[in-house]
């Protein structure tokens, strides 16, 4: 059963593999480029430059590249450190991640570059995916790298919300915010982004530098006022704020700016799509595939217990589905620490399930990162099933008290039950999935 | 949508209504008695007579009394004040509820005088409720009320668990733990339980008096010397666990006992069987439902979000069933109290709910107590919808601000979205569903 849902997660994976999830969305047939619903003619455009940011920012460009072939004229991708691969006319720009550094000011000041000058014979593909916002560092005019960050840490300290930080960093932003397809119109635009956000939104997906911005300059000095920032700001931030709500800089492009009249995005990978393929997968094993959501967030060891109801449910009435059955959900949960242990937000799950399946026949859990990567650790994840608590038990491993201390990697690596997968170049956060084999 | 969802929840009370349940288990056809797959001849019997204890005890009692006709010899069923109802034969003691009282340990012993005095030729059942635990305390021979007491609120103050604290507190009692089968031995005796408790476990419902006790006395000394408590507990407690431990008082009966060669043990009432009712009405009214589980725990504000998650994931893809779609869950959730307002665990729930699905169109939530009554408050539950946060926020409150106060009953009644029912005289614990109608 382990070995089913090892498959079963691995086919998830593949499923949003950056390469396989271009050539999915991607297709040329002769001149003509297929996109998703959208047909381009080749032979009307100059030529195709590729430009973005993200982790999988490779092996989406090398995709382009082969199914372009010579139609591509070049273009710039930055990449973390150690996430590049030999590319044929695509140059690579690797930098820092997750902390911006004076690379990734270089490449996004090349992206920027490239993009400012095409005109309207030309294709740009935007390829984005995680860590692309980190990646594609470029501050408006009259701000460095440090002021911006300063003001994520004080937005962050002070409990601001993802959303208000945001705001306020797409306003002080040269790229972010839907500037890079203002830069590049009027060329052609197609965004291709791999997503590794809740809810698969374009505009949180590296920033959105290609899309419209719903956010204003108004919202970002409520925002700075709400938490009484301005004393501590900066001077160049707040000054850049005033700007914008005077009217002295331009907003960011709002929907129906002429910026997208010549855009299409596309997520070309998500979690949604690799949690489909996981239950194909599922069923081809022999399992009923129910998709519960791919966007599961909150607290993990709660979410957990949620799963394992589940689980029990099915053993005891056959609902939802009567076994056997595969649930299936993704998204991201996190985890409030309390204890000094190592572990991540999946192994913590598992630990947390382990715990409400004790004794449950044929009822397996697998909770992953679909990264290979769960917390600081060198595991994507954990198994766990009816027999872990008493497994563990044998080894005088009480399951409550590593759950306690947050230490769910020692836990499962004890009892062999880590998920290792190593680090798999696409990220479309965690999936999950419960066996409930038949009794 | 609200009428839909109340009329839902309702359906699911309805079908747990103590004396609907006892009659969907208990039929009589002429001098036969037909419980839950088996068949007792009346004829066989000098009568029959009821015992027992339980917030439900009236009704249960009622519902028998009108099954049973002339056949009913009597009886006594230990109920909390103001929990009566007229009955013909089955004398009601009224006692304390959470906490024990002397009425309570006079009803008690009735019952026990009333059982010990039955031979071969006699019937008994005995019904079981909610709230059956404290109402029917009899303290083991040499030890007080008081000296329970005392134990219990030890035992919750040092942390043990639930299991921890009724394998004490079962070897400190004459009736529970299957004491009430011994003593009602050699007469046939129906166990009939309206269950208010996760996986319906007839050991946790009322402590289980008529079952058999998986826990020992070995166990009980275990917990005592774990938490260090035998020099603060009271000193009859320490020498009835000794005395138990050196053999001077008999074990509770474990399974296998003669005590329970004639037990029948039925479970008449269920958060199970409420949802499938609810299930059936949603099903009438038009939507697809589907039942996630009767048994989630955790905290309500993280699993309030799965919900949350799931109705997004119907609105978009259509899984785990698509739209017009009805979720069906139960089970207890809990709150950690962080703020000083008012609610209950539904209520939180559903303003957590409410936060996720903010924007979403024709999407309901409601979370009820099925015993109309959700924390120290007038309401059973409330609701949310895609529109709470919003029209929240036209009066000024934020949701967010409510729900870290777990102010969620202000909250809502200032919405008018709270579930009112009144008080239902039945408790199966929680019952939430989701509705997801057509786009």
């Amino acid at each position: 059963m382990k070995e089913t849902a090892r498959q079963i997660f691995l086919a998830a994976v593949r499923a949003v593999e950056p390469s396989v999830a271009v050539r999915r969305s991607v297709r040329r047939e002769g001149g003509l480029l297929a996109v998703a619903g959208r047909t381009y003619d080749l032979a009307r455009y100059r030529g195709v430059t590729v430009v973005g940011a993200g982790k999988a920012g490779a092996p989406m460009a090398a995709a382009l590249e082969e199914i372009l072939g010579d139609r591509l004229l070049g273009g710039l991708v930055t990449v973390k450190y150690e996430h590049t691969q030999p590319l044929r006319t695509v140059r690579l720009q690797e930098a820092g991640h997750p902390l911006p550094d004076e690379n990734g000011l270089r490449g996004a000041a090349a992206v920027r570059d490239a993009v400012r000058s095409l005109g309207e014979s030309d294709l740009v593909f935007a390829v984005l995916s995680g860590g692309g916002s980190a990646l594609l560092p470029l501050p408006a005019d009259g701000l460095a790298l440090a002021d911006k960050q300063e003001t994520t840490r004080l937005l962050l300290a002070c409990g601001a919300d993802i959303h208000e930080i945001n705001t306020v960093r797409k306003h002080l932003s040269a790229i972010k915010g839907g500037l890079l397809a203002r830069l590049a119109a009027p060329a052609t635009l197609i965004t291709l982004a791999l997503s590794d956000v809740v809810g698969d939104r374009l505009d949180a997906i590296a920033s959105g530098p290609t899309v419209p911005d719903e956010t204003t300059f108004a919202e970002a000095g409520g925002i700075l006022s709400k938490y009484e920032l301005t004393p501590r700001l900066p001077a160049a931030v707040v000054r850049r704020i005033l700007d914008g709500l005077a009217g002295r800089c331009p907003e960011t492009p709002k929907p129906g700016d002429p910026a997208f009249e010549k855009t299409q995005n596309v997520v070309v990978g998500s979690n949604r799509l690799a949690i489909q393929a996981a239950a194909r997968e599922a069923e081809r094993l022999g399992y009923r595939p129910l998709i519960l959501s791919s966007s599961i967030e909150g607290e993990s060891r709660e979410i957990a217990r949620a799963h394992a109801a589940m689980a029990r449910e099915i053993r005891e009435s056959g609902h939802p589905i009567p076994p056997p059955a595969c649930l299936l959900s993704g998204g991201e949960t996190t985890v409030t620490l309390s204890g000094p242990g190592r572990g991540g937000r999946n192994q913590e799950f598992a630990l947390a399930a382990a715990i409400d399946l004790a004794g449950l026949p044929q009822t397996l859990m697998l909770s992953g990162g679909t990264d290979g990567t769960d917390g600081p650790t060198d595991a994507a994840g954990a198994f766990a099933d009816g027999s872990t608590v008493e497994r563990a038990a044998a080894q005088g491993l009480d399951a409550r008290a590593f759950l306690r201390r947050n230490d769910s990697y020692s836990f499962f690596a004890s009892l062999g039950d880590l998920l290792l997968t190593g680090p798999t170049r696409t990220n479309v956060m965690d999936v999950r999935l419960v066996l409930v084999g038949r009794p």
